[in-house]
């Protein structure tokens, strides 16, 4: 399988926002997937300008809706993501980011933001799984 | 590590929706993933009775936006969702469902519903990656 290829160009850039429909508010939810392991990390979401960003930057930047900023993925934190590939759905609302994760994901310290699953006794923090 | 006991109780349904940041539509976004390759299967969203039904259950139930309704995955296809495990994110606003998928997760045929790549000459169809 051939890989992507960064910086990409305009063409490239392009051609991704083109096929991407994004929702009213401009933005399309993007899951972050360490390449690796497999491991979902998180779900955030894009728009136009972070999407060129980080096909040009080969760093992930999302959108923050609290914000109503750029989110640099590690910026402050240093918990970077760096792009592996990205990877667009059969109907264009949704991104796959397959990335390599610098540190943990979560603001929480926590690898992945996924960790807390329903048991006998109630919601329990999980442990990092391994695929 | 203790596994997601099925059908869920009232009581863990309960745990489970307080949990929950639903958005002004009363949606969340539900990430699934092959709970044995690790492969992200497909984006969708779920409202709170597609998720009691779902932990009841144990077959996945997503709320259609475009048909506004109750979708169970693979009623007419075939192609269903068994639940193995469902994980909260650390803000409440995704959920990541750990399925056994049967048959193809896209209604496109393909195993996964991300299959589009951006790479030098185009978005290519890249194939089904195992991890």
């Amino acid at each position: 399988m051939t890989a992507l290829t960064l910086p990409a160009t305009r063409a490239t850039i392009d051609g991704v926002l083109a096929e991407i429909s994004f929702n009213e508010a401009g933005l399309v939810p993007a899951i972050a997937q360490q390449h690796d392991s497999g491991e979902v990390l998180m779900l955030a979401w894009m728009n136009r300008e972070s999407i060129a960003e980080t096909l040009t930057t080969g760093q992930v930047c999302y959108w923050s809706r609290s914000r109503q900023s750029l989110w640099r993925k590690g910026e402050t934190s240093g918990h970077k993501q760096r792009l592996i590939d990205l990877v667009i759905d059969c109907d264009g609302d949704t991104l796959l980011l397959k990335v390599a994760q610098t540190g943990p994901a979560c603001h929480t310290g926590q690898p992945t933001c996924f960790f807390r699953a329903p048991r006998r006794d109630g919601l329990k923090t999980i442990g990092e799984r391994k695929i």
